[in-house]
């Protein structure tokens, strides 16, 4: 079955191979747009390089719409330290795009495309969810009209604080509306995609392959890795998970439970709050995904970057 | 001069009459559009509501769009203890309006409107601000172009809870990023509201006008009266003031100061902060209302009434 | 009557003049003994300016208690701004008192008290509640035993932020406690404590008095009006508010209704939220002090300080 | 060596077993005072049940001295459906103590053998925190004479609510005062208690054993075991953890990590944030128990047990 995507990030490098994974399975899935939002860096930056990542595996048809240059309520927070100051350091892409921006704000594309759906459409969402939301509210039709979304958010710790991980924690507010919105959500945080991580010879394996896609990733994947150095046996490719999920759903286990967004704790603002034991009896919102087929995962991966 | 102004609104009551009080003053005011919001009644009631309105005074250019239908995080509250179900409760208007809905979303009204202006128009908010908010994070550019928001909430104590008032209490996310986004507020709280007291005697002197409008807002101020008795000495007529003071700013005393809204407390959730001895390092962001001269202000809204 | 007390206090310069007030008037008050607290100053500042007073005016068989030396939840918070470095400044006093202090805890000597007693004494509380939260957490039973606390703290607005005054900004949690524990209360907040404004002619007024007990107090003064100056008439007699009571209700309105203290809030943490028009159904639990009698404040004041 | 340690407790099932396990070791650890607070059943019930504990074991030389009724701040919460509505459920004890408690308080005893001790003394804490709580800020001193406070309580997950474990949740306040206090923490939460896991198969195990405290210990993990069918596969033992730490620290695996304890959260209030990653800059305050070893600790529960 193919089906119908809209992918919500930040570019950020694990956006871009987010983006990639998806653009490779055509049989799977058909990216109707890309949307864009303030996360990883600002909008302008992260809009940028969603046209650059279009430039370099040819995306031309696909729109990219950009979206809010800012979280709802709270302060912007970025993420530069990890994907560095133009939010894509490392790779030897052409700074300056040759695809154009649509014209429309990625809040008129999502109600749009989902309005004029069969319901069939599913959000990829993989930055902070401040665009969702919003589109949320001023449009709340397209809760009924959304087939899922499949983000890469929370989980039972922390890399932001202790408790919360960065796309939830720059919009925590947005987070809550998304969860208690009613959508079907299949959720991706660090539990499972920490599960995912390019170890230290993927960077050489990859440029091994040699196309131009090849290279850029591993570059990109080099660069990334210094930011998690110490503290981690890799590089953790979050937001390519739930691409991964809607190819191939069988590499993941998930579990229906209860998922809340904290907005109000001290040391807990954006963290998502896992009911694993049922001890409140709110009514389960998310698929949450405990474990991943590491070998399906980077099989995937790796014919993913071969086939460009 | 001729203020251009849009009118975001949830009649109610005192929103009709802030409506009828605008409309009446072409030499001063010039409404380019009503958009609507869910508060005392949800947004369908309250929508239809603003076109029975426009109906009675005769505002056939004037667009009306519907905005948004819940709260931005909050859950939903209503009032219609104090404005009966429909929101308008005590007239005899006809129950369906002639007039029609806009196709358009309030919000992107708001958008529209602002972005083709050259900064000169003022918002008229008497509901809570959701679409205001939700305006100003979707297209932030906005901000720039917004006159000043004249706005009816908050003030140094409640009457929804003992610290909050009605409107910021209904969506105390979006009033904080009203209140924090840099824009030129002028803000009528309950402090002053409280002095625009429509005494028991004003309905019958209202009838005696003898126009059907008079004859409308008389029956809605006896029923409005109702849920007021005991607490006060007549019924509060909120949201003209801030409509007033856009005729005549004279009949104010307005001090500039820093306002925040609380949006975590336990017992002041949607509470306006004010800060009159300046103990915050905070800058000023408000013209606050604290003194209404009421003579003036039952002149004015005796003549409005008059004039029709 | 005589009554009994025991004033729990963090002298301070305006905590100084309660004692010596309540000192003053043997035929309605008996100080059974002096708590001390951190506050105005640390505790250990705070105690030995309890001792100080007692020297200057000859109250040596009071046992003076020290308690807590911090606040219980919250970090600690100081105000050497208003009362100067010692927490008693502008004084001639000796800086060595000469008055021991007693061996036990204040909050022993609460519990003991208290315990001993038929239910008739009242603790003057004009510090942070630390202390009092401490004793009725240890023993519990002396909240049936409690005559009455009166109270200097809170208000309808703030001193220390918009929205909290000192004493229960210091210690929200304590306040709350003690709020929430069904003691008895009359509570004079900056309301009604900025309604005993020392105008700028009393410090001469007193010197003129000629004793020494005259000439401290008039020093204090002084040196206290610095930190209101610009900001308000004269120097505000916090503490004496809830003595002056015990000595001439008359001279207050009271109103008894429900106070609840924010302990949450971003903006509002160590509020009183003050239900005036009952729109909670929370039990009323605190005569709150809303108008004073100036004239009769101020000559109970002067006969005061005469009567050394 | 022969560690000197107090019990604070709110017996309980697993907190009899605590001091069982406790009381056998008489070559690693002396029981100085075991005190009570509120918890898993009122603080007249926990008490009670202590002296039946003590009556069933002989341990008559060692005082029994009860604590706080209720929790600092917050609301009471009990337990009495994990515990039975004694505390101490399904067993044959006899009702009624013979043991007498101590005329003084917990928190005096506490304060009192501390402050004279040479800092020697370790605090088993495997209730909420609230004696220790009140004790720390009564008397400030004993926080340099505390050896170690070994804590049951906390951890990444929760029971009470999906962030919070009971004793923790019970009085979070409290726990917040003592994780900040500077005292030296050995944290046994429930990653670790949840290890310490009694299966189906135990209560008949130690029913063979054939003394009267085996029989006591067979019956009460019975009963207990009735509250977690379904979803776990026994019942946790979790309060005899940070015992067998202090008899067998090898058995455990520990890290220096800082903990915080949320008291503001919508969903959060009462857990304690673990900063596994070290992503803040606020010192460790706590020896964090990941791992047990299971055989050990079941080999040290069976010998304490055929012990008596």
């Amino acid at each position: 079955m193919n089906k119908r995507i809209i992918i919500d990030c930040d570019p950020g490098i694990d956006d871009a191979m987010a983006i990639i994974m998806a653009a490779s399975h055509v049989s799977d899935l058909r990216i109707e747009a890309i949307t864009t939002v303030s996360g990883n860096v600002g909008v302008d930056k992260n809009t940028k390089n969603a046209l650059r990542i279009c430039d370099l595996i040819g995306l031309h048809d696909v729109p990219v719409a950009m979206g809010a240059n800012r979280p709802l309520v709270r302060q912007q927070l970025v993420a530069s330290d990890v994907h560095g100051k133009s939010g894509l350091d490392g790779t030897a892409l052409p700074e300056e795009p040759v695809k154009k921006l649509a014209d429309e704000h990625a809040v008129d594309v999502l109600v749009e495309k989902l309005m004029a759906s069969e319901g069939d459409i599913t959000l990829v969402a993989i930055g902070p969810l401040t665009n969702i939301a919003l589109a949320i509210r001023k449009e709340p039709r397209i809760i009924l009209k959304i087939r899922e979304i499949a983000l890469m958010g929370g989980g039972t710790y922390g890399n932001r604080t202790p408790a919360a991980e960065f796309n939830i924690y720059a919009d925590a507010e947005a987070a809550r509306m998304v969860f208690e919105s009613g959508v079907a959500i299949a959720m991706f945080g660090l539990d499972v995609t920490h599960q995912a991580l390019a170890t230290l010879d993927k960077p050489d394996e990859l440029k091994g392959i040699g196309n131009p896609v090849a290279t850029a990733v591993s570059d990109m994947i080099a660069f990334y890795s210094g930011a998690y150095q110490g503290k981690f046996a890799g590089a953790a490719l979050h937001d390519p998970c739930p691409v991964a999920y809607l190819i191939d759903p069988s590499m993941f286990e998930l579990e229906h439970i209860r998922v809340d967004v904290e907005t109000k704790g001290e040391f807990t603002y954006g963290m998502t709050v896992v009911d694993f034991k049922g001890v409140t009896d709110r009514n389960p919102n998310v698929q949450f995904a405990r474990k991943l087929d590491q070998d399906k995962f980077w099989k995937l991966f790796m014919e993913t970057i071969k086939s460009y």
